[in-house]
This record gives C-alpha cells, sequence and structure tokens, in this order.
C-alpha cells in the first residue's frame, strides 16, 4: 500500500501529466482470476472507484488514468495498493 | 441466438480467416454491468469458454479471436447469441 502512495506522489511530483497506470496479474486458474474480480468488485463499491479492468482466464489488466489517479490521490485512497495485496493473497 | 449463428456461419464461409468478434455494451449503472459480467461469468463456466473481457463502470466490450469463434463453432454453442440476449435483459 505503501508503494501505492509513494508511486502517486511521484507522479503528481513529476508536474501535471501523469502516465497511465497499468498492472497485470496473471493467475494459475480461472477460480483465482474470479475471486480476484469479484472482490476488486466489492473494493470499487466501498470506494465508488472503478477503474477499467481488462480480463480473459488467467489474467487481469487493470488501467487508471491520470484523471483516475488524481480522484484516489485527493481521497488519500490506498486502492491501488490494496488491489495489488489482493491480487497476491488471491494467487499469482 | 441466429444472428451469432449466422455471422459465425458466413465469416466461416468467407475463407480460413475469421475477423474478430468485438462488441461493446453499454449499461445504466455499474449494478447492471455487474449483472452482466456475473451471468457472463456463470455462461463461461457452463460452457467452458473464456471470451476476452473489458469492462468500466458502465459498459463491457467482449472479444473473441478467430480461434475462439472456430472453438464455438464447433461446439454448435451459441454463446455469441447468449450473451447478447443478456445484455438486453440486463439493461442496455
Amino acid at each position: 500500500m505503501i508503494d501505492a502512495n509513494d508511486m502517486n506522489a511521484g507522479a503528481a511530483a513529476s508536474q501535471e501529466r501523469v502516465a497511465p497506470f497499468n498492472q497485470r496479474f496473471d493467475f494459475g486458474s480461472y477460480a483465482e482470476t474470479r475471486r480476484f474480480l469479484d472482490q476488486l468488485a466489492d473494493m470499487s463499491k466501498r470506494e465508488d472507484y472503478y477503474p477499467d479492468v481488462s480480463f480473459g482466464k488467467t489474467y487481469a489488466n487493470i488501467s487508471i488514468d491520470g484523471a483516475g489517479q488524481a480522484v484516489l490521490r485527493e481521497r488519500n485512497s490506498s486502492f491501488i495498493g490494496n488491489m495489488q495485496a489482493l491480487a497476491t493473497q488471491v494467487g499469482v
């Protein structure tokens, strides 16, 4: 979670433009992918924040554009860090 | 469902190469998007077929490449038609 905050802070400091955040998570099975997506959906609902998500049978790719990152930063959200922790718990 | 079969048949007839299937569905709310994705996941499990899916808060985009379409065609599957019907039921 600290990583995500650091990363966001870094991006903010380095001027107005923020590169899109993209991260791919690979899973060992469809069941793991589903578990990740379901818990990510719960997290989205709780935080009222909905990243762009692509997924197939055994992977998910999460994208958060600059505007999205700004929203999360304003809220002091640890959405990205929590999502990374979730992926680790689920499998990966 | 008949549309999807016709489309596949047409694509198959027009030589070996099949253009990727891509369809975007827009929804009125995140709840509708979730309902669509959850039911699509159930359908995937039932048919053991997993398309590539991208989604955001109020849309989902489904991609099925040529190989995927061939698999569905061999199985005589109405996956695409069922998915389109599902999107209509859920909202759109």
